[in-house]
């Protein structure tokens, strides 16, 4: 059942759909536009709940898929559900399984019961449909759910995508039909390709159904950027104005600022986590590759003026050589820093849409990217 | 330069040699006995500074060996240290390098200079000989420096380790005539393996060269746990009253326990760091290994009480599914508690002497141990 007013939107942009709102779940409330830091096995690699609550990250988003293979939903069922298996008392989107599936599986046959796939971990069978993709997500008990999707390759002919959204509806429908846990939000995800005509088609299936958010799938698979803007651009004046809109697994903090004025509320991606790991660290003059030489002896922190807790206490020399020496310790570091750049970039960006300075925000944004490390840094 | 008074002690149990005291450094001071954590690189493994501050850690060992080759001594000197570096305020005592050359570099030449010796990383040829290991200490800039040894491999016979035992007992007097850097206390070592005429001619020498603290150096080499007992029993009481007495790289809880009785006043392992990311950790219990299928919806903490971070936040039940994950928050949640473990052990032995009831507390911790993995844990 769809909870009514979780969504309410507080401004709009008057030159871009942009706007500021807030989002509210059995586990708090969250200002949008939001990044959901991504926590994927029960954990934001390398960070632990207390930082994210100290950097103001109100919402992650959990993996269904590798929740259901490790270590089962029926076992955190058992103990009371996600939250209080990882520690995190504030609010979890999970996603449905279906882009892993597709992603990571191997050996999968698709019908319209759902998929049969090989788990990547041990090859072991397994089976999600899209009545399995809410039953698992019931008993992990996050607050917000995703309808079970198929995923298509790209590029795709209209033919194959047609009949993969196809799938998709039926499955949305099903998974309505299936209901949510007690409490969970139910989003429909938006399928349909680069094409027009059947984003447009997903939309209106989707909107019969009246699920409390919407999200935009099947992008950032390969297509170029223009080809993704232009569809958030045009599907997303579709969808109606008092329901969130969450574009799954984007992006840079370019992706980000261009999907905000198109009107996009929700973002998830691991790219700020996994390109900590790969020692890439975001920072407002651009990206910074910690392995770099010109850092052995650099006092500096990663960026000046960062109050993250990793810039006011280390240096970049230290964070390349930790990098460097494989220390565990790099890898939350780095990730602490990137978090807290996603974290203020989104905060900045609500100011600014509230200000009604988004453009200006903008021009400064792009004014002060170089490339880091050709530069003077 | 011995620095005068570094080294105070308040109160001498009745029934063995256990004290507690307190050693004052450039960096404050702490009470002893005490367990110093491992930092290899700059970095206790997988936990940040300010986790070791919040569990009451006031020194921990850092290792010249790996310092020495990453990043370098000299970038950390231009750095301002390795306080700085890693952005540590409080005490850190640094090996003298001979540990791990013998270790872990191969291809070594040993003459009455030092050291040649390849490089475990890269292969690279190095020397270090006890002028270097006090230069590169000093631009360390560590608190406390260990004086220069060789280690003999473990058995040796009595001509093989009287002859190492020569060279420990040169390089030691050209330490102590190279003199430390500024405000530095310097340790001699006491070589002289499993034998006491030896030991007793070690520690006779190196008393002559009057050293501000003795370290207990070729022990926990294979040698069983009674012949490392007698060694220290025996070798303990040849020292001056007024040094601090450090047993070198030792050892479980047990051990521990037993050499406090002995008269040792420092401790370092990496036993609690390492057997974290293994996922063994310790329980006044006994020791629990984390990936035990006994432990999947175990929703009690790795010990009922524990005030450590990790305690009072997760489960056995989600220690282990991180554990078995390999995520990288497991290595840290099992490293903060066992050095947790180990700070309130040192606690605990530290008011059981002065309250002059160690032997009950010996009793006492003896009774409780028993196989956790086995028993009702």
């Amino acid at each position: 059942m769809r909870e009514p007013d979780m969504f309410e939107v507080f401004h709009r942009s008057s030159d871009s759909r942009a706007r500021t709102g807030r989002i509210q779940t059995r586990h708090g409330s969250f200002d949008t536009p939001v990044f959901m830091p991504v926590g994927t096995l029960g954990s934001v690699k390398a960070v632990a709940p207390n930082e994210l609550e100290d950097m103001g990250v109100d919402i992650l988003l959990a993996n269904t898929y590798h929740l259901y293979l490790r270590p089962g939903h029926e076992v955190i069922r058992e103990l009371g559900g996600l939250h209080r298996f990882m520690g995190w008392n504030r609010s979890i989107l999970t996603d449905s399984g279906g882009f892993q599936v597709y992603s990571l599986a191997t050996l999968r046959t698709i019908t319209e019961d759902g998929v049969v796939f090989r788990s990547h971990i041990d090859g072991s069978e397994h089976f999600i449909g899209p009545e399995t993709a809410m039953e698992i997500q019931a008993a992990l008990g996050s607050d917000i759910v995703m309808a079970f999707d198929e995923c298509v390759p790209y590029p795709a002919d209209h033919d194959c995508v047609a009949s993969s959204l196809r799938l998709t509806t039926l499955w949305a429908r099903r998974c309505r039909e299936r209901g949510t846990g007690k409490g969970q939000a139910l989003f429909g995800i938006v399928q349909g390709g680069m094409f027009p005509d059947l984003r447009r088609a997903s939309v209106e299936a989707l909107l019969e159904m009246d699920f409390d958010g919407y999200a935009l799938g099947g992008l950032s698979v390969g297509e170029n950027r223009q080809t993704r803007e232009r569809v958030v651009a045009e599907t997303v004046p579709l969808l109606p104005e008092d329901r969130p809109v969450y574009l799954m697994g984007v992006g840079t903090p370019e992706d980000i600022v261009e999907a905000v004025r198109l009107g996009v509320d929700m973002f998830d991606c691991v790219m700020p986590t996994r390109n900590a790991r790969n020692g890439c660290l975001f920072t407002s003059k651009g990206r910074l590759t910690i392995k770099n030489a010109r850092y052995i002896r650099d006092e500096r922190p990663l960026e000046e003026g960062c109050t993250c807790p990793t810039c006011t206490r280390f240096s970049r020399a230290y964070l390349r050589h930790l990098f460097l020496s494989r220390e565990i310790l790099a890898y939350r570091l780095n990730t602490i820093h990137n978090l807290y750049y996603y974290a203020r970039l989104m905060e900045d960006i609500r100011t600014a849409i509230r200000d009604d300075t988004l453009d200006a925000f903008r021009d400064r944004f792009y004014a002060m990217r170089q490339v880091q490390d050709s530069g003077t840094g």
